[in-house]
């Protein structure tokens, strides 16, 4: 259960409804997910990360396959359960194959083992990174 | 300082610097990071380490270039300083841009509000994620 | 399912009854949560826990409402289902409304998307700080 | 070292400029912290984050002491150094005394250890938590 | 539900069963945990992981308990509940008593509290630890 | 520099200098580490945490050097640069040799990286760690 309310269609507040409508529209869905239906709570809050999800996730500098990938490394070393869910599957939906989900996984373990081994010896950052 | 000795060539077991050899040669720097001078105090998990680097960071299905990103995400979710500076420099070194680098940042400060998000209000796993 | 065996008052060593009553008088409940449960099979680690709980969380120089916003906002970021669920209950049992808890969610957020941002650049602190 | 060059003043874009002055404004100081230097690279992401702050930060439904402190305890736990500093110092400058801090130290130090106790055992969220 | 298919047995790919086959062998069980069948997807790192664990986790300078303590330690910092169920159970198989997982969860706890106030307080490291 | 004031023997409260005299006398040193200078600002915290190590970390159930790594894995997981140091350094006093550190290493740097890979593909915990 989450901490508030999930709010449905009908219940949401006007404000909050079209902020769902413009998502339903973005991405051709029937119904947004819980993650909106637990933001529309707030609706300003609403309305504020779904513009800033648009404007950061769509296609820049990096393509939205690299950003989706980002998102999920970021998530698992967070270990939001929701995030790494919906993350995962809006990366399959951005066309990630098994092959590279698996080259995925294998850079975010040396990560998290390259962090760890750093951390625990507290190696010195070398000069040249320092400039 | 680290709480090992950071292994200079000429203070390194013959295992360790055979290592260095390769590491010196294939990135064609003159001598190697504080890392691996780090984990040269257990050579066999020096050479570990290292022949993993090679295989998992190098072309495969994904790009050198988003591997790094993906590991420097990782490294800023565990705040590992060292390694953060290593592959952000290692990023830029397979051609990040300035433009990249904000997009990236953006991507990850996005992702981080996210996950908290949605931790603080346990959103339950939508079930068109569960199958 | 837990670790360890819950312990019902009816099973628990006489030091954690003591315990169980003690809580259960305090809150005004009938039966305590499963976090005292967990605890009661360490009956001196779960006296020292309720003791130090009682004299840490009450009034003191901060008041009880944002004291449990602080043991939130840490629950929240190191991702403690149980501890979010139970202090965001006891926060709002403390007077917390719908309106402050929407601020909350969004200085956690504020705070987890600068804190990665600083840790992503790695900004050296300010001189003015260091004193 | 940070992994962007940190502008002053002098250096920065116009846009950045325009942030900083309003900053000073606003603050009274004669300079801008290094944060807003690094974040001026993005001259857009400096004003969106200025923005959020001045509209999260201020008081509202909860006073600005209360907001820092929360400020606080997210980057204790995410151990964002410059964070810690900088908004330790703005919970004094709000007002927050030695005896108020020793107390925010142990509810931070109180939660740490229970959020550890609870992943640790596994304890399952009670029944009336989840209505 | 993971975000790959759990191969069971008779769906594992040969190279996966192979590794099946020995970790039933060297466990005396009938089937592997679902960790090995999610493994299994990418065969080479299900080889591995599994050769690495086996190395690693066995008796050496460090006795098998000691390590699953470790291992368990680690899970819990960083909340992964399979793990910490899984290497729990590895810990009392090893001989762990109820005592001893008393203590163990008490030097956690300790150890979360004392870095949180060290982190809060960024207490500065001491000279001779620097040598 | 730290938050607060590291508090020499000269300047610190009676309190305070009570459990100076006791820790010097307890470790057979001449001066206290920098953390309990700190702690010093809050006597009885200082007193409580005291109290509490000299009861966790000594001989029980668990032998003294194996309370030091498990306390040294749950800092690296928290990347708590002090504790990091201090708790090494405090493993090396009870024994800990270089090749049990690095075996210590191979554990920590190996859960970290399952730790990853089960939160990445969130699998599902087995039946029998459920009973």
């Amino acid at each position: 259960m989450a901490t508030v309310k999930l709010l449905d269609y009908e219940d949401a507040p006007a404000e909050a409804k079209a902020v769902y409508d413009e998502i339903k529209a973005s991405r051709g869905v029937e119904d947004v997910n819980n993650f909106w239906k637990a933001m529309a709570n707030n609706p300003s809050a609403l309305r504020t990360f779904w513009e800033r999800m648009k404007a950061v996730m769509g296609k820049g500098e990096l393509d939205p396959l690299t950003k989706e990938l980002i998102y999920v490394a970021v998530s698992i070393a967070n270990n939001c359960e929701y995030c790494i869910h919906s993350h995962t599957a809006a990366a399959r939906s951005r066309g990630l194959s098994e092959a590279q989900y698996n080259e995925f996984l294998e850079v975010v373990g040396l990560a998290v083992n390259g962090n760890a081994l750093v951390n625990a010896m507290k190696v010195p950052v070398d000069e040249q990174f320092k400039v």
